[in-house]
C-alpha cells in the first residue's frame, strides 16, 4: 500500500516492473532474485513460498513452470518455513541432508547478495552449525530491523544475542559494537527445521501440514528457532541490502528518472515518473518530488513526504483496477454506474479458467490476435471483430493462439471479482 | 495548448469546466459569459461568432438552441465582426440603428463587467459617437495587450492613439499617464460597420460574404476601423478582468485547490488539482504547483514554469482522447495497435448524424440508457447489453431515449476521426 498507486490490494511491491535490465525491458524485485538465483553456478533449485493469492502474479513474472509451495493462509514465518521445508522434502524428494538457503524477496541486492547466498549454503553443509544467519552490515540505526548481536568481528562468528527494533540511540550503541542487521536470511539442512517442527507441531508430513496449516500456531520463526538455536553461526555481508518499502527509497534504486511515458524539463532536479498509464505525464519546474500513475490512481508527493502515504490510500476506492494473472494481465478502463469494462491481455497459449458468473453478463469484442472460445461446452475460434455474448450462469473460457487483446464489457449490479464460479470441462486440460 | 491536458487541439480553454456554480455544478468561461449576459435587465439578444470547429462545443455547453454565426474559415477580427454584424441584420433581421456590443469570452470577469457591457451599449445607442470602446485599467504594465491612450482621465473620454504591445518600461510609462488596455470590447450601431464593411470589401450581404469568406483579406478590426475612426469613445472599466491564458492565471480563479476526484494532505500549500479522470490523485507535501489529468495526459508542474508547456506538448502524441459534442461527448479508454476503445455518452434526445467509416469496423456495447439505433436503414430498440456491429460502410446512428452510455469498439488500421462520411437518411429529421 505504502507503494500506491503501483501496488495495490493484490501487487504488492516485489512485482512492480520498475528496474531496466540491460536489454532495455524492466523487471520486479521478484524477477531480479530470481534471475539472479538462477545464474548461481551451484545450480540452486529455486522453490517459492508464498500465499496463494501471489500464485497467479509468481506465474505470470517468472513463468507457469517456476517450483511454488503455496501457503492455504497466513500465518507467520515459522510455520510457512516448515510448509516449506516440508515441501521440499516430501513432495520434490530433496533428502534430510541437503541444505535450504532462505531468502526473502523484499530487499534490492545486487549480484555480491546471490554469492553470499551461495557461501551461506556451503557454511550449512559443512555442518559447523545448524543455522546459518546471514548479518547485515548496517548502513544506519534503522529501528525497523532486528539485530544480531555476533560473538566477534571476523567474518563468520557465533551469535551472542537477538534484539528486535531498538530505538535509535540503542542501535547506534549496537552498531559501534558491532551489531549486524537480520534480515531473515539463513541455510540450513532440511532434517534440522524438520526435526524441529516435530518437536513443536504434531504432524506426519506435507499434505498433512497444509491440511492443519490453518490451525497452526503464528509464530516467528526466529522466536520458535533462531533464538532457541546454541549451534548457530553468522556470515557478515557489506554488499548492497536495502529495503525499498516507500517511494523515497524505491525511487533511489531506479536506474533512471523515469519508467514508462513521461517528460521533465530541464528545471525538474530530482524527480522520478513511474507511469502505467498510456497516457504521458510531463513534469516542470519539480524538486524531490515522485509522480507515479496506475488505473488505481495518480500520486504526486515529496519525496519525504511519500512514506505517509497510508492513511490517502485508505480513503480511496479500493477496488482493484489491475492484476496480473497466470495467463496474462487485465486493467479496468471504465467504471460505469452497473458496469465495468475491462481490457483483457492473454499470452500466447494461455487461457483462463473455464467460469461462469452469478450475478452478471459480459460482453468480449476481440481487438487483437486470434484466440479459441469456449461457450457453454461449444467451441470456435475467433479473432479480430468476434463479438461474443455471456448472459449470467453461462460458461466460458477464452485460450490465446496468439497474444491475445479483448475488451470484456461486464454488465450488472453491484459487480465483484469474486463473483466467479469454476466449471469443469472448456478445454482439454484444466487450466 | 497552454492548458494542456484540459485543452486539446479541438478543446479551448473558454470551454474549460473549472468554475464552481452556486448549484455546485462546474462551468467554463463561456458558460460564464452567456450566463451573465442572459442575466442583464435589457434583455440582450445574444449571438456566438465562432469558427466551425467550435461549433459543437458551443451547442453542448450552451445548449442547441443558442443562436451562432460560423465563420466558414478563419480570417482575422475585422472580417469576422463585418461577418457577425451582417448575420444580425441580413439572418436575424435587427435594425441598422441597433447597437450591437462585441466582446470575447477569453478573460474571466465578474458580474459588473456584464453592467459595463449595458452602459456601453447605451453609449453606442445614444450616438455620441461611432464606436465606443471599454478600455480597462491595467492592473500591471503587460507586453501582450494593446494600449488605449485616452483624452482624459474622465469616465468617458476621447481617444488619442492606440500602442500594440509596448515593451514593460514604455507601458509602464502609458499607465503612468492614464492608458488603458484594449480589451476587444466594443460597442457600435450596426449600420456604421456594415457602412465600413462596403467601403472595404465588395460583398451584396450576409449570404453572399459567407461564400466569399476564404477571399477576404487577413485585417484586424482595430487596424481597419478603430484605429482610423474620429469619432471615437473611451470608457473606463477597473474591475476584475483578467486573462486565463496560463494554468498560474486559470488557478488564481479556481474557488477551491481542487476540481475532480483529489486528495491534497496538509502539507500541500498552493496547491491545485484539475482532475477529469475518474481515478483519485493524491498530492503530498507540494509547494506552488499544479497538477492537471485528462485523457490527453498528466500534468505535474510548478505554477510558474507552467506557461513553458508548449514545447513538452508539442512532442506528444496530439490524438484527441476526448471531445464534446452537439449530442454529448466521447474519451478514448483504450488506444490499441489496429483499435480504438471509446466511451460515448449521448444527452436524453440527442442523436449522432448518420454515417459510416470507410476503414474501419466499429462495435457498440450499451452499458447504460437506452437508445434507438438506425443500421443500414433499418431502426431498432437497444438497451443494456445490447451489441451492434457496424463493418466499414454500413451506416448508422444512435439516438438516446435516455441518458445512454455506449462502448464503441473501432477496428481498422489508421484510425482516423476524418473517415467519416455523412449519410441521408437514418431519422425523421437530419440531425
Amino acid at each position: 500500500m505504502r507503494l500506491w498507486p503501483l501496488s495495490n490490494d493484490i501487487k504488492s511491491k516485489q512485482f512492480i516492473k520498475i528496474f531496466k535490465r540491460s536489454d532495455g525491458e524492466y523487471e520486479s524485485m521478484i524477477q531480479r532474485v530470481y534471475a539472479g538465483l538462477r545464474k548461481l553456478e551451484c545450480g540452486a533449485d529455486i522453490t517459492i513460498a508464498t500465499s496463494k493469492s501471489q500464485v497467479s502474479l509468481i506465474h505470470n513474472q517468472l513463468g507457469c513452470d517456476v517450483s511454488v509451495c503455496v501457503e492455504p493462509c497466513r500465518r507467520d514465518t515459522f510455520p510457512a518455513i516448515v510448509l516449506a521445508t516440508a515441501y521440499l522434502h516430501d513432495v520434490k524428494g530433496i533428502a534430510e541432508d541437503e541444505v535450504a538457503v532462505v531468502c526473502p524477496v523484499d530487499p534490492y541486492v545486487e549480484s555480491d547478495y546471490f554469492d553470499a547466498l551461495e557461501k551461506l549454503g556451503a557454511l550449512a553443509a559443512a555442518g559447523g552449525a545448524n543455522l546459518v544467519l546471514m548479518g547485515i552490515e548496517p548502513t544506519y540505526p534503522s529501528e525497523k530491523y532486528g539485530y544480531i548481536i555476533p560473538t566477534g568481528r571476523e567474518p563468520v562468528s557465533g551469535a551472542e544475542a537477538f534484539k528486535e527494533k531498538p530505538d535509535a540511540e540503542t542501535a547506534r550503541e549496537y552498531i559501534k559494537n558491532g551489531a549486524l542487521w537480520n534480515g531473515g536470511v539463513f541455510a540450513y539442512k532440511l532434517g534440522y527445521v524438520l526435526s524441529k517442527a516435530h518437536e513443536l507441531i504434531d504432524f506426519e508430513g506435507y499434505e498433512d501440514l497444509y491440511e492443519k496449516y490453518g490451525e497452526l500456531e503464528k509464530i516467528s520463526f526466529d522466536y520458535a528457532v533462531v533464538e532457541k538455536e546454541s549451534r548457530i553461526q553468522v556470515m557478515r555481508f557489506a554488499g548492497q541490502w536495502k529495503d525499498l518499502g516507500t517511494w523515497n527509497t524505491l525511487t533511489e534504486a531506479m536506474g533512471e528518472c523515469f519508467v514508462g511515458p513521461a517528460m521533465l524539463d530541464e528545471t525538474c532536479s530530482n524527480v522520478h515518473v513511474v507511469n502505467e498509464l498510456d497516457v504521458p505525464i510531463v513534469c516542470m519546474g519539480l524538486k524531490d518530488a515522485v509522480v507515479s500513475a496506475s488505473p488505481q490512481g495518480i500520486l504526486v508527493s515529496d519525496k519525504e513526504r511519500s512514506g505517509y502515504i497510508k492513511p490517502y490510500v485508505e480513503k480511496t476506492d479500493r477496488k482493484v483496477m489491475f492484476a496480473e494473472k497466470s495467463w496474462g494481465d487485465y486493467k479496468v478502463i471504465d467504471v460505469g454506474q452497473d458496469s465495468l469494462t475491462i481490457k483483457v491481455t492473454l499470452k500466447p497459449g494461455q487461457k483462463m479458467n473455464y467460469h461462469s458468473h452469478s450475478r452478471r453478463d459480459e460482453v468480449w469484442t476481440v481487438i487483437h490476435g486470434e484466440g479459441r472460445v469456449v461457450i457453454d461446452g461449444e467451441a470456435r475460434l475467433v479473432g479480430v471483430g468476434d463479438v461474443v455474448n455471456m448472459p449470467a450462469g453461462c460458461k466460458h473460457t477464452i485460450e490465446a493462439l496468439t497474444e491475445l487483446n479483448v475488451i470484456e464489457v461486464q454488465l450488472g449490479k453491484d459487480i465483484d471479482v469474486r463473483d466467479k464460479v469454476k466449471s469443469k470441462g472448456g478445454s482439454d486440460e484444466e487450466a
